[in-house]
């Protein structure tokens, strides 16, 4: 960490600030420049997070230079988090997660009829809704636990891992019983009680980026799952708030080479949530797999003027075929395949 | 709700459109025009705002014309919403809330300091943080019960009415017990079964506005808590995220005639979170109030150097006392005053 | 400028990075920590900017320390500025300007007509665009010298300072022939050739921010003009971009303490332009009067349902009127008062 | 157009609002719902987009349904426009740009160097600024016509058309005697009149997006060089201005799909100036080119380290050809190619 003082400070506030630095158990190394003079402090990573230099007096900035996340980064470990999800299905290191499905779960024949669509164009996770972040309390707010038996069931029957939200520490042991992976939607990417609580079981979980959030923020979040032991999280971006409202939100790909480089963890891209177009999801989607994305999370539904949440930004099972033939070429150029599910 | 079609929609789709239309019960008026078919959408609320319509081939644009929010607009209430939060202190209607106190609580004596300085200053409402939701899992998470025991005494002892967090729909009973209102963070504005626990509850709410939420999505997170029974909800704006890093967020006081102008409930303003620079809080405090804000968070503390939390962004009780002083001037214009604390 | 290196740099990186910088004619004082090496970097402030040190290998991140503007800041000149615009209206200093008028001169009759109601209302510099920057080049492109004729007739006949927009380098010399302001309009605040061509003038300038433009870039466009040796130039926060298309722009009122705080240059905010919506435009000149802007910029007509540009934004003269005196009130209460524009 | 009047319009308002219209010398068709009446209007595009009806008593939102431009719209053109830029490289219609170079022209020597890197690697254009808009006043501002007449040499030399610059109307006329291409900087992308000057050369303009410009915005300023008769605009993405500052801009690769939805125009896509950062410029550009761009722009600089203007963000000629390597397999899978600059 650096203090620069600002340039009229004087001796009594150096001195202060000095005695103040040593009585924290830190050491201080002052420089003196014509105009300036700056500390570096040194010492234990958590002490001087939690440190409020910045309130003392003279004092202009702090540059902080340790990054805030430990377990997340590159520097703890080198090498690709690689995370099996069941079935065959692994995510990173060269393993593409195609993850499709309808935004909520509506009842079983519908939800059969989308994953078989799905899983024959190669998805390899069947994803669906059974509690539903709905922006207004009169929406239609998902079946609940009947929603997930019936996740549950159609994935078995197809031998396709299955992923669905979960909204609420409370939930967290009944989602756990049908769930092979949790999704912390982005309305709770900092709910830091629900990441605390899927932090403590053993399941994989898809943390999506919030609407605001930094790539640092986003990796503090998944530091706070990893901190509780649970070392199997999957990022995702789904686009961030923008000012320009012809799409839905803002697809940030940067963050994949971004977050990449600073995480050894898998990141996956939905463009559907951050579109909200289904004109522009097959593009994103090859764009997302050329960024060196590991795996695509898409929404598809057989008949979209009828469903129930979010039909506008579904694909249909024929254009999600196409966009996945269209990754698996894209894929192949960086040596990449799409595992497929099966089995137990 | 109008739907714009696209310009060489068939008379087939519009054919269909309508019927798709009907068939969820709602009824249309068409219009052609030169170069563009409109579609009026007549009908219940409920049913229009969960109709996929845009998916429908042939739709270019759904424009919604009624407002998603019902009990928090101005059309269900003409008249402001004044909240009484206890000991004699209302917020809305020509009353000021005057929240003051530290981040977080960190021991009685510190509080009780703080809280004798603010109280003396013309603060209202003492706020404390108990659950502290930190971006890090390393930082100091507060006192939990402990914090809110001290709390609960400090605001009996100088007769204030007291405010602090709630994170969980776990800790709602547990803090119901100690606090005369819940905070429900910017975080957490869209965690919505927390909004709805806290709407099953008889105590004011204190809702912050998310730092990527609209107007309208403040609107509606107030929607869940109205609709859950509990009617007495005071909007927070604390600033949202933006492009410029000198200050810590944005304050956008435009959403006070705003809100005000849409919704009946009180909104208060926390230039704390908003700038994080003491340096602003003081002219933004004045602004809030001559923009028609009902209270004023600020965050106060006798030594910002060694707070367990947000120190650098602390007002000192001298400076909070010059401010109050200074707002109660500019209210005086306007014919609003700022209650005393006293007595049950 | 302070340089943090990599964890893992070598010491040739090292040795490479100081003899580059040894050649750039600067200094170093080399600081070891126990996990990074930071360098600070001395010398010539002009010859530390433009130095690309970010692309040497080893370095991690450069933090400057150095303000990029020098003329426009509170260290080079520590009093306010005080601009005299004419007619006995200063602006800065405890001098509020009052600039009124329509957004384009649409003729004599009707601008004098609108002229007459505002400086009656108190407003002490008159306003009025003779070209328009509009986004489409199909809208009403303004009156040109026509109507800066016109704009020089009404003010002389009222008395009144007038302030109007140039858009072009080639148009100065004729504007400075009619106008007592220039205005550059925040399209145009990175327009550095214009900056540089009104930077030739004597006139004052009213520089609005740009959309995307933070505190410091608003100062470095003021820089351009300062180094010109134009030093009266007039800084006007008008609104950025942002996510809730609520507002056509969204109002930074934090900017008015802020750059005040880094700068000298006096500071006015344009409601009109930065909420686009005549029902929030009278609180937030209040507001920005409590924030201690040095004027505020309102758009006034007469009849807004047949202005040729912006009618939807403009008050009503009575309107004007009224937050006028409003705003007196405020600014009496912090000692500022409100000139009066008369003789010549 | 379609105008929302509020809930409570009066017939009298009601009336007032259609004869306004009238007397603009268009159409009505008045709709009354249960909550609302809506009116639509229908006339002239033209008229339509002037006039101010959001200005009338009782109208609570205006809805424009027609573009407001024309020229650039798919609708006015189906068919892809391809620009032809000369020494037979076409831009758009499966042929990408490759356009490379230094940020600045810093002398004979080196830009000859850089060129034949770039062109051995597959760069068809060659880029290099004359005239930089620095937003330090300080900062190195280009060699000016010196540096246009070396661009001529060097790209004649190499047979490759060049691009560069020009940030003033009053530099269009020299800049037209050296370049191939003309490019219209971010900053200037709403310098109107400079738009129109270039409208009225014949050379290709590269236009690139404004820090906070609309895919609309960014197609009203192609529509002031298309209507001043100049057809040859090719559209540049180079980032917009967000809150995450661990890149200097957001590369928005949505605008890929989306602007050629609307639009006949080619874009290409600027890494360099979006992200800043050469580590995340490689897998930007593959993304670019699957998400369907029409080319990409790549800062190159044989030394970045010694660069007189952005060097951080330029790669290496070696890491260039690595990228463009793979662009062309990518481009491969779409049916595109790369044309190679020669010849006249």
């Amino acid at each position: 960490m650096i203090i620069v003082l600002k340039p009229n400070s004087t001796v009594e506030q150096i001195d202060h600030i000095v005695t103040t630095i040593h009585e924290m158990g830190l050491k201080t190394d002052v420089s003196r420049g014509i105009k300036r003079t700056i500390i570096g402090v040194i010492g234990e990573e958590d002490l001087l997070r939690n440190a409020p230099l910045q309130a003392i007096p003279g004092v202009e900035e702090v540059v902080p230079i340790l990054k805030p996340y430990k377990l997340a980064s590159r520097e703890y470990q080198p090498d690709d988090s690689v995370i099996d999800v069941g079935r065959g299905v692994k995510v990173g290191g060269g393993s593409l997660a195609m993850i499709a499905g309808p935004c909520a779960i509506e009842g079983r024949e519908i939800l059969l009829e989308i994953a078989k669509h799905v899983k024959a164009a190669g998805a390899n996770i069947l994803r669906g809704g059974a509690y539903k972040p709905r922006t207004s309390p009169y929406s239609f707010q998902g079946l609940g636990e009947d929603g997930l038996k019936i996740l549950r069931e159609v994935g078995d029957e197809l031998e396709m891992p299955v992923v669905t939200e979960v909204m609420d520490p409370r939930q967290v042991a009944l989602v756990d019983r049908y769930t092979d992976i949790f999704q912390i939607g982005a309305r709770n990417m900092q709910n830091f009680n629900l990441l605390a609580e899927v932090g403590q079981t053993k399941r994989p979980v898809l943390l999506k980026r919030g609407m605001s959030a930094t790539v640092v923020d986003l990796l503090m979040s998944a530091e706070y799952i990893l901190a509780g032991g649970n070392k199997r999280v999957i990022l995702c971006e789904r686009g961030i708030r923008s000012f320009d409202s012809s799409t839905r939100n803002l697809l940030d790909l940067s963050i994949v080479p971004s977050a990449k480089g600073l995480s050894h963890l898998p990141l996956i891209v939905d463009p559907s949530h951050a579109t909200g177009r289904p004109d522009l999801i097959p593009s994103m989607s090859l764009a997302a797999v050329a960024a060196g994305a590991d795996g695509v999370h898409i929404e598809v539904h057989s008949c979209p003027e009828r469903a129930m949440s979010d039909g506008p930004q579904a694909l249909l099972p024929k254009q999600y075929a196409e966009v996945v033939e269209q990754m698996r070429q894209v894929a192949g150029l960086f040596h990449k395949t799409i595992p497929v599910a099966h089995g137990k």
